[in-house]
């Protein structure tokens, strides 16, 4: 990567206040300990101030509190780690992709690819879909049959969006993401499992970022529907109508069962698992490895985990949990009994 | 999809009684709340019992108990929801493949497959593999030597299975699963991981489905098995030497370790853990996230969740799992001293 | 596979001491239950001695302590289990792969494919990548631009490796594995996720194991690193900026959260979850389905698992998990009560 900037420049792009050389040259963002000259680095935590002494960056990005904690040329921004992200992304294009159809690309009857996309070799796009302008399929990417993604989307090697679904614009997918397989349905009749076609779609808005492994089942009747600047990381289940609103961003290898519905700005922890046909309010905060059994009405944090301790100590204090009820029972009898001696007196 | 049937031919295909005009074309199902009249809607749940005043559905299916609770074009049925499913198969057939191998597959030495089969492009079938009449081998799946595919099996697109496994009839595996790969077998020795090579295989029933990036292993030594109509949701993890009954349906996430053997008829919920070389009986239910650590000699239903509360309450309970021992025993000392002092009077 | 050896070359080439009959020939390895005279089977847990009365293997190995718990042709071995491994490897080589790249793959400018590597078809090979000697690239993988990939690995079908990763020699990674994806990585600014670039790479080491739809984050400034001989299972997620140390291994579905840093030789259990920015000491044991939510300085074993019950029991004894806090105070309270009490004689 040879681009590089002027400091003066990046402000005059992404605004923010210069102090100190507005000339030097910055290649690359780093961290404060291993920056070196042609490096912007940043200070979010006050915990790292001490690293501004001894850091080798030739700029550094800083909040308004800290204006003066350096002498080093600095950008002064009221959010310096977003400041941080959009230098980077500055700094760090995404790789360039040429416009076309690679030769060994396979594309279906009647689908309409805009002349600035790019779909890599061995990607199949499906009979009448439609990718927009700018975006890029990667290898071996399979886009089903009447699928509709738009613009500027990239689609990391080997992700596959089944038929008749809709995406909005700036989708990142990375590689093994599994869009619109069909959700887990059955009815049982007589001994035996008979499918429920699942006819419904998956529905994305924009600006949603859908993690490597990630899978989202279309509907059973109607849609699985992914909210505008949704993130989802790596190993993620959404189940079939499932609706997770806008913002929310969910950690790896966290479960969404069938028809729960997510509210805007929520922040789901890694691992955990979110049971079918609940509903979260905006703004709820799940721990990781937590499993919502219930409805969440109301913003805040929420949390169930079981502590760890060395094996010894679990085994002691776990035996009590199958008899929590007993415990709990025989508490109740001393304070009867207690109250009773107390009476006594 | 332009399939559409008389209400009266959907009950002289799939049984259940007419009542009201039979005449009446249905094109697609739907739910009761937005079925419009091309659509057959259904009632399972009593719950929603007031939606049938108010849907624009042009039939329902219904219960017995509910025969009368309308007076729309319905069908009869003991089970409703089997019902349904079997119209929505018939409304929703598979979309066609047409029979053949597509030039941009490849295919190696001696496989056979069969002439109403179909092979994608990008597909690659394995020397000796042989894939049954009227299956479906989609884009990009590799199908390993010598595996054996039976009749009408679906694959989607990037489904690999390693080479010499056997697979029943109707299989539908989905995009991302992987069958066959190596089960995690190491000896130490010396500090360094000595691997055991995974000779056995996989080996699947009939009338299999297998979710979006599910992994099943190979076995060891012996193979592991799947059994006829089991149903396994997106992203399971099946060791090696797993075995699982015949119709055991598993939900999303969930894991089962190494030689662990589960029973027909099982239920397992999203996200559970099956320790290693556990037996469960048939007619087992597991909740969602609950982790099985001794074998279930008894059918029913178990669970072990952490009920989740707001992250403070949770903090201020969840210290005392460190002490539970210490509080048991506080309990039993107290009782003691009770006793004491109820003697004493 | 047709390979077989006299009983006395196995221990000349592998070593261990030979007792009975040294020119019985075996073929393949096999559980004593089920071998078979072509076999060698072996004994490491003492609980399966009596089946070395009834076995009808061909050859067995044995430890120091049961070299005359036989008649059978047999190799005693310091660690039989290890030995097996080899004994098998030696029966079951790696599927012979043709050097060479398959006309129906696509390698990029620059690539340097070593000529003894195997490329097949409809694999992807980036600009400037590098493969090493002996290494077989499977089926519909995915090499990115600039990776380095070592000597003798074996990269199943539809792996994929971002651009820019480093890999030493002999990894096995499995169908689905995902290297150099980008990390969650995300700054909030006004209601909106700004995407932090990931501009780190995977780094890894020699010899080891990655399984099927197994997830690896490329770092955010610095690198992702996994160390020699490491194991890692199925459907495991490492996110960004994680640290493995050697020979350590992990079971399927674990989860290790951004810049953990894990030391060399421990255990981590099927699904659990270590949080991010913790560190694990070397030789530290964590069971299955497990968070872990501290850093662990010292070597052991480490739990937390709620254990199940009936779900009727389960229910009856969770939900005072939600009052533990109160339980506590009330044996607090009654122990107050009871020492006035017991002042009081």
């Amino acid at each position: 990567m040879s681009v590089s900037y002027r400091l003066a420049d990046i402000a005059a792009k992404l605004g923010g206040r210069v102090l100190g050389d507005g000339g030097v040259r910055i290649a690359q963002v780093a961290t404060l300990e291993i920056a070196q000259p042609q490096h912007i680095s940043f200070l979010t935590n006050s915990k790292y101030r001490a690293q501004l002494d001894t850091t080798k960056a030739g700029a550094v990005i800083l909040g308004e509190a800290d204006a003066d904690a350096t002498d080093l040329p600095r950008i002064i921004s009221g959010n310096p780690y977003a400041y941080f992200a959009r230098v980077s992304a500055l700094l760090n294009p995404f790789p360039e992709a040429s416009p076309g159809v690679h030769p060994g690309a396979v594309i279906g009857e009647g689908a309409k690819i805009d002349a600035t996309a790019s779909v890599a070799a061995t990607a199949v796009i499906g009979d009448g879909a439609v990718i927009g302008a700018f975006s890029v399929i990667g290898e071996g990417c399979c886009i089903g049959a009447n699928t509709v993604i738009g613009s500027r989307a990239r689609l990391y090697p080997r992700v596959v969006v089944y038929r008749d679904c809709v995406i909005g614009d700036n989708l990142i997918a990375h590689s093994g993401a599994v869009i619109g397989s069909d959700g887990f349905g059955f009815a049982m009749d007589e001994g035996l499992w008979i499918k429920i076609p699942q006819t419904g779609r998956v529905v994305i808005g924009d600006d949603v970022e859908i993690g490597a492994n990630t899978t989202i089942d279309r509907g059973a009747l109607n849609d699985t529907v992914i909210g505008d600047g949704v993130k989802l990381d790596n190993q993620i289940q959404v189940a079939h109508n499932v609706r997770i609103g806008a913002h929310t961003a969910i950690a790896g290898c966290a479960g969404i069962a069938g028809s729960a519905v997510i509210g805007r700005y929520c922040l789901i922890g890694g691992g955990a698992r979110i049971l079918g046909h609940l509903e979260l309010a905006d703004h709820v905060e799940i721990a990781a490895h937590t499993l919502v059994g219930k409805s969440i009405r109301e913003a805040g944090s929420y949390a169930a985990i079981f502590p760890f301790s060395k094996t010894g100590e679990w085994r002691k204090n776990a035996v009590h949990l199958r008899h929590l009820d007993d415990l709990a029972k025989r508490i109740k009898t001393l304070e009867q009994e207690v109250e009773l001696l107390k009476g006594k007196d």
